[in-house]
């Protein structure tokens, strides 16, 4: 079976299972003192800056959860899109390992913007020490509807943190897919556009499991060793987990998986606008695509490439294509709903 | 100084003054097993039904996210107005103790609609066990904005709780001034209308501190002897707390000091609108009036009588009334706006 | 009714409850922005230096837990005695509001000692980050068993603390009779000897309400204004609180009570232990006194003057003085005894 | 490199290793909607009856400390050893996550008494509901220090717990080694015992990374499914945990690999023993043997095969033997002893 259902349902890429293949020879210290968890380490440290901490965890919700539990106290506030993962499909991770609550921003396609963002943190300290203090902002790089954030975007809200003493979090588990589109490094769309801290994902971009927490800022780190393992985030093998990273950072794999995903999703939502009824409900920016079908094309493509609706009444489907999508796949997908 | 500020800038009323006085008579247990919280318990059966719970607690923010903490779990939701008390003025002590989310539900003059509460309930489970549960519905009686839910709204909200498994709660710090105004008795206007769980307010209406939980089911109140000290509110000397609420509920005080402060905004409200530029902006109901005031009148008034702009661009003020507000308080703050 | 259960069985000390009285008058700023309040917390700073930054609180339980939930981050441990109300008598709240663990250090007459202190420290940090990382001493001050730390044991506990990057807790919920005890003032036994942070006892000292908590480290306090109120502390009409305080720290009445109720304590025990069978459970030093009886005394007093029994099976009662027991209260407690 | 410092220092066993690159084809729905997830949940019904209700987790602290987070309420209390591993070695990710406080109980062997839990019990609820409520009692089978509770041991433990409504917790890390030793099958010594939650391990026993937690009582279970998402247990490629299980349940992998790694660590400490100056801590009746080593043993042998003194100044070693441990790694490693 083949879906355009999630980047969760393809497996692993070749080259990560063999990396995991490899790492299981004879022994090796438990808890990350192993070697393979130190060379993964020394490539985040190449690819994010020589300043930045990283810890790997075990899938999404945890690179964001964790990584913000590490900075927050109870009595502060997130302030995030109302789209946002966090806040609608984690089950309230965030909001239960630390207490704090997340105010909701109005987004466009998205993205928040950083008037909003400003005007959002004015309301919140319009009663002082009688609501929670904003303490961070937390984008999703790509978005949770398939977008973008361009460098502008990112830079007039990183601003906004500076000036009110916020942390800059950037929800990156797509954030591959973003580079790609942008056709830049992970560092310039992260650490030199103010980001302090970053969930970059793996798992949706062709890895068996794992996420990693990068902190730009080094104190923000400071004795998360704790805080990695009281979350359940310290993988006893973690050599399983860390190995993964070694091709995908080293090779480029991040890349060449995340640019092929864009691409086909690019060329599903082309073949599909040429079809009567079939509208866009955001830009398509990278691998995930939101359209509104008519119900006979739901009803012929979805039983062979299942996706799922985001809205069942308005019939938006989401598409997303992953490392493993073929231009067959895509081509297919396309004659089912042409011949719907 | 007097102040249409908060009905917390007021004292306690003589009466309960007077009971704190007689109840500091040589030793009586503590912790709740002394002869006044007994009496005051019992009247509070008498008041709210034999059936009924309740547990005495120091403040407006406790009795909320304590009476919460006892129904949630972590993964639960609690649907609320975007106006609401417990989302917005009270540091997210619900979220804290919880580790819930709250969902915020648009409102009309401070009130959310059956409709919106169905809606918003649709909305929370629709990728099931990827978002909250949604637990629980909470509304304020009278609302954040000074106006009342009627029998009819209540009761339309108690269905969709049934039908969704979900729990009916009241944020009654001002619940005597929606019983004043609705011309009903407190059990009326709560377990009558499908309420389970009630913060019954004492300190705005003259109490010098102290609240009550009701649990109108038995069954939500397990084990909550354990959750009421570890929540910080087993007050150690308890008979000064519940002591002030022997004569507040066996002399009917509540309705007394309610129905006056009503009936003081009544006639606040009415004289500040027969002023040019004065404008209504929510429906005065209760001991609480919002009007958009000209900058002259704020000027002319607000050192006499402080009261707080809820919006300081839209010059939108919150006039308060209190037990032992005066027609010459009214009067005179109406004869300062006149001629500002 | 008097009794010998608790300096929580009686009722507000004739000045405090004047106090109360007088602070009802018209209108004041709620939350604390009232004059009563701000007269109170310079006092507090006289007292404890004025580097000191002081809060009111509710009970001691929030004293307690909520002064550690400033300071503390969820993967850190509190040492503490094993006979620590915060670890024994509170329903584990500063388990439940910080997320931390408690270790416990055996006691001698419920005092733990520097080195069983370094041991903990020494034996919780074997594992490194696998294990939570002590972060806060705790001692009650006088201790649960009735004994007073001496300056000495203080030092030393404190000199640890700075070896170790601990934070130096006090539950001085009986703070008071430590220092009568101890022929000293208040900040000479808290700051003085190296305290960081003090949960200062009113209510077991003739308040009707109230305990503060002192940060002598300003930088303890940063943000605690949301602390404080997230945490259910923040009473709405503060002043009833927050005036308590003054004559209790102007007219040093702190002193006066706990002295008086200290001597009773004394004579009482002295008048005991001339009994048969009566036998010293820990040394006599403040109000509180731990006594093994014979079970025919225990039937011959215990009704008309309640107390407890710390442990039944061995006959061990806690007899506690108050400021307002009377000579005659213990001489008649006395003889009742001498005559069973 | 081998070791015998820990069974998490091996990697993944082969059958283990074939069955994740099986399970590497195309797409399969996500988050455990997959054909893997469902077809190793039916063998752990197989297992541990039809009863049972089960789910796939990352670690063994997710294990226990997600179980137990799914029964407790903050006001309640966990009893366990002193040696508990969610005591000591997690850095009370349980408290964390539950806000409740472990009760320690003294051990024998690693192993608490029923007499013990009763005394705890009769200890923690003394005071009523000044105290947290006991609602746990959690054992580790094999114990924290390798050795095996016996049938009837168990069994006394789950009729305290009956008695006393408690709730029988089994962190089964290393069941599988438990129930090598004692020659039963999984259930005998979980259900049939009166076990009513078990975390059951998988990878200190060969798998690549996994745990599940089993429910005997489908009520426990009730509304798991978002608390096993929001404690970041929900992996996305789920099948990729799911199928290691797939094997080691269906071919009685579990078994095999554990009696092989008892037979190695019986086979080392036969071959210790015999040595000068050795000494057994405990029982070795699992895979796990804890000796004190002479200083010159230590140091003939911790390079070529590392492994952690348990207790630095009393030298006590704990030595570990995986599925892949060899009869040359044994005999080698007691050679390098003998000849030190």
């Amino acid at each position: 079976m083949k879906s355009f259902a999630s980047d969760n349902y393809s497996g692993a890429a070749p080259e990560i299972m063999q990396a995991i293949i490899e790492a299981n020879c004879e022994h090796q210290p438990s808890y990350g003192n192993d070697s393979y968890t130190a060379q993964a380490q020394e490539l985040l440290k190449a690819t994010f800056g020589h300043q930045s901490e990283s810890f790997f965890v075990y899938n999404g919700t945890a690179a964001n959860s964790v990584a913000l539990k590490a900075i927050v106290r109870s009595h502060h506030a997130i302030l995030c899109s109302s789209t946002a993962h966090i806040a609608t499909q984690e089950v309230g991770a965030v909001n239960n390992l630390t207490g704090c609550q997340t105010f909701i921003i109005p987004h466009e396609n998205g993205k928040i913007s950083a008037a909003a963002v400003q005007a959002a943190y004015n309301k919140a300290t319009y009663w002082g020490h009688h609501g929670n203090l904003p303490k961070i902002v937390s984008v999703a790089q790509t978005t949770e509807l398939g977008t973008v954030y361009s460098f502008d975007e990112l830079r007039a809200i990183s601003k906004v943190c500076r000036d009110n003493e916020l942390i800059f979090h950037m929800d990156g588990c797509r954030l591959s897919n973003a580079a790609a589109f942008l056709n830049c490094s992970l560092v310039e769309v992260t650490r030199d556009v103010g980001v302090d801290v970053l969930s970059f994902g793996g798992t949706k971009n062709g890895l068996l499991f794992g996420e990693a927490i990068i902190f730009f800022k080094p104190e923000l780190a400071k004795e998360f060793a704790y805080i990695h393992k009281q979350n359940l985030q310290l993988n006893s093998k973690m050599r399983f987990l860390s190995a993964q990273f070694i091709p995908y950072l080293r090779d480029k794999l991040w890349h060449r998986y995340a640019e092929h995903a864009n691409q086909m999703c690019q060329r599903l939502t082309t073949g599909l606008l040429e079809l009567e009824g079939v509208k866009l409900a955001y830009p398509q920016q990278s691998n995930q695509v939101f359209v509104y079908l008519p119900e006979k094309i739901i009803q012929a493509t979805q039983n062979t490439y299942p996706f799922y609706l985001w809205d069942k009444e308005k019939k938006l489907a989401r598409l997303v294509a992953s490392f493993d999508t073929t231009i067959d796949d895509v081509d297919t997908f396309v004659k089912l709903a042409r011949t719907a």
